[in-house]
Parts: structure tokens; sequence; C-alpha cells
């Protein structure tokens, strides 16, 4: 990857990468066209496969995290992509490994509250991808909304020579985040998943007359999500979207993101209001 | 910076990089003729200034730490540097800044232990100076030398495509290894100064007959230490020099670091015994 790469930069060819962590869905193949449409036809496209374990909870799902290598070959194929980065741990962090790259503001509440080490696992592999790849434009799913926001601002802070891009979430037809989590779900977890999509739905009509009470909002949502059998919240949060500072009032152009345990398997979305 | 970086990159153009936090010395200059014979007279040599803020403590010497521009400017004009790169502490730490790089194992001991925030500001501005100069090659000098060790483990942990040299200390005629803050000491402290490189030499000569007890050799620093009226010890240690773990029986090949205050200065030198 590294030969590949250097070669590429003295050579003056555009690099579009897309960071996952594989079992690909039409979510990751929109990235990869978004990949395209920027780096053009003479230019690479790189899509990284690793489960990186410094980003899962010692009590998370890295184990059983979903892996399918043959069918992301096919799909990675088929998307036009030029080149299948799959490092192993032991080529990621090497015997003595200690250096982690950490953000320290945006990442402490929401998914960084409720996964504590997730974020600084995040920051970690991406500096490491992005050191490898020497890409010239990352692009990242708008569905991890916090995540994007602290890779933003940490290729700002470090000076990454890269440009980082936020492409859409893709959705079920029902309303349902793309997710490779989503195989996790029972039939009846899978049909009352769509609360996290209608939860969102909600507040967005909510403020449509004007802006309202975050708590209000809070309570709302929470009996909501309480109706669904299956459904447990982990939070939900109205912030800022540039600057992740919590609102209290809420008001079209406020951020929502909100995390839901079906049975085991814990959702996130996120939406502008 | 950025533009100079990737013009060079498109072109094929070895880059030499030594970063400092200028008062350029004898010593900053031979790190200069080391990038230079290493990227040969069409390459790049990038000298960086910057006295960074994250690496001082609340009560070091930040504020006073010595600056003068125009010399520096013209030591480097003499040694052939091409670019001489002085960004601003806006530039480098802009609002709202909250990303840092941290190594959590070769950090902890010595200048770690002494002064807790200081690797931490060395990795972090070194990351972002390795992204906004694009180096092949970067110069570090070795009295420095758990911070050498910890810039070579990052650079492998974070991958940074960039090979690390450290270069060896220059010494005064009298063995003071040269440091920028030698200039704060008063010309009995600066007499005086000589025992960190006397307690070198005693402990190698210790040692040439067979390995001897850390304890005994601290035991014995020390109290030569304290026959200098200025000088009082921070810390002497004994320990693998690629490991940086500490040794208890101190051999041929074992490393010595030691940190002296003579008045309010701190001078720090090293050695493999």
């Amino acid at each position: 990857m590294k030969r590949l790469a250097s070669g590429w930069k003295v050579s003056g060819i555009a690099v579009g990468f897309v960071p996952t962590m594989g079992y690909l869905h039409a979510g990751h193949i929109s990235l990869v066209h978004n990949a395209r449409q920027r780096v053009g036809s003479k230019g690479q496209v790189v899509v990284s496969i690793y489960v990186n374990p410094t980003q899962f909870g010692p009590t998370e799902d890295l184990a059983k995290y979903p892996r399918d290598l043959a069918h992301d070959k096919k799909l990675c194929r088929e998307a036009g992509v030029d080149v299948l980065f799959v490092p192993s741990n032991a080529q990621m962090y090497p015997e003595g490994y200690s250096t982690y790259v950490i953000e320290e503001h945006l990442s402490q509440a929401m998914e960084g509250a409720s996964r504590p080490t997730h974020f600084r696992g995040v920051t970690t592999v991406v500096s490491k991808l992005f050191n490898l790849v020497l890409p010239d434009v990352a692009v990242f799913g708008a569905k991890d909304f916090q995540q994007a926001a602290i890779i933003q601002r940490m290729t700002r802070d470090l000076n990454f020579p890269v440009k980082v891009v936020v492409a859409p979430t893709v959705r079920e037809p029902d309303g349902l985040a793309l997710s490779s989590r989503n195989k996790y779900l029972s039939p009846i977890q899978r049909e009352q998943a769509v609360i996290l999509r209608q939860s969102l739905q909600h507040a967005r009509n909510a403020v449509a007359g004007g802006p309202v009470q975050a708590t209000r909002l809070l309570d709302e949502v929470g009996k909501r999500i309480a109706t669904a059998s299956e459904a447990r919240l982990d939070y939900v949060e109205f912030f800022n979207p540039k600057t992740l500072e919590p609102a209290t009032v809420v008001k079209r152009g406020t951020q929502m993101a909100l995390a839901v345990f079906l049975g085991k398997t814990r959702l996130i979305d996120n939406a502008t209001l």
C-alpha cells in the first residue's frame, strides 16, 4: 500500500479513499461512487477493510462483527474500486505498539459517553490509514455524524493534507439507515428498528412550527421508543452541528442524534432538523 | 509550506527536515548538514522554528525561552537551508484546537516523569510538522535521547512515510552538550555544567571492567553531583537503549541519561556506556 501510494504521489495521480470495517452495503458503495466522482476516471479509488480492535470496548461486538471478504471483493469490483486494502492486526498494531491520536472535545458526548475508548480507536486508525494510503480525498458516511465531525477536526488540527468529505446516509425503503449491524436484527427487531428514523421525523415535525424545549422532545421521543417492545433508548441528543454543543432549545437546523438498542444490537442515526 | 511541500512531492524532490525551537547552535547546524547529505544537492532542506507551547509545563520556561530569529536566519542561510518555516501559534493551534498525539509507553519515565505533559506536546507538534512539510527524512539530535526514541516509535506506529534519523550530540571543548538553554547559565554554573558529561564518563569507566549494580552507580553519580555547589540532580537512569526498560545491572551498551539543575536551568545529557 505504501509503495502504491508513494508512486501515485510522484505521478500526480489523485487518490480517493473510503475506510470501512467491511461487510459492505449500498451505503459504503455510495461513498465509493462519491470518491470516484471526486478523483475522476484517471484517479485511484482505495477502499480499506479493517475491523479495528482499538475502537471496540471490552464488552462490545469485535469478535462477532460480521465479515464477508468474498462478497466485499465482489461489490468493490462492481463499483470500480482500484485497490482493496485489507491489513492484518499484526501489521496495524505490531509488538510494542504505543501511540494513539485523541480528540478531547467533540468526542466526549454521545458515542464517546456510551463507548469511552471508541473515538480514540477511530482517530488512531484513521491517522494510520491516511499515512498509508496518502489520499487527496477521504469519504465518510453521515450516519456516523459525530465520527465525521471528529475526523474533520482531527484532519484540520493535525494538518493532514486530506480533504474530508461527508456523504449522505443511504436508507432502506422504510427509512432504516443502512448498517452492517442491521444483520444482527431478528425480524421483529428489524421491524421495530424504524423507530430511530421515526423519532427523527417526529422531532423534525415538532420544530417545523417553531422552537421547542429539548426536554420536551426528549420526553416525547423516550415515550415513543418505549412503545417498541424490543427497543431500549441509549441516548438522544440535540446539538449544534458545527460545534456539537448541546442545544436546550431545539429548532430548524439543530442536529439530532440517537442510539437505540434493539435487543443486544445498538443502532445509531441522526438528522438535521 | 503546504503548497511548497505538495509541489515537491509531485516533482519527486526529496525533502530533508530539521524541526527546532530556534536559537540555533552548531548542534542544530550539524542536523542540517546531515539532512543535506541525505537528500543531496537537488533535494530541499527545511528547518522549522517553533517554540511549541504544548510541550512546556505551566511552570516552565516558555515565555523566556531564548529567541533570535535574525541570527537563526543567518545561520540557516550559511548552512544552505532552502526553506525556513516559522509558523505562529494561531496557525498551529487555531481556535477550538482539540487533537493530540500521545505515546503511552516510552514517555513515562525520565523526561516524562519530570515533565508530565512534555512528550504529548512533542509528538503532537512533530505529527503536525510532518503533515505540513511532508519530509522524506527528518533529523533529530541524540541529546534528547528519549525524545528521539519516542518519535521513532510514533513514526512507526502511525505509519508516517518519514525516515527518522538520530544524529550525534555536538559538544563544547570541555564536553558540555550544546543546548539553547546553556545561555541561561552564569559563569560559575557554566563551569559546573561539565558535571553532566563527567557523570557519563564516570559510569563509562566504571562498567569498562564489568557489570555494576545500578544502585551503586546512582549513589556514586549522586555524590559527585552533590560536590558542585550550583548543581541539583533531577534524575539519573540506566536503561536498554531500544526499549527504554530500566537496567538494574549496568554494563557496556547500557544507555545512561541524566537531568541536572544548575540554578534554575535544567540540562540533560546521555550516552551509551
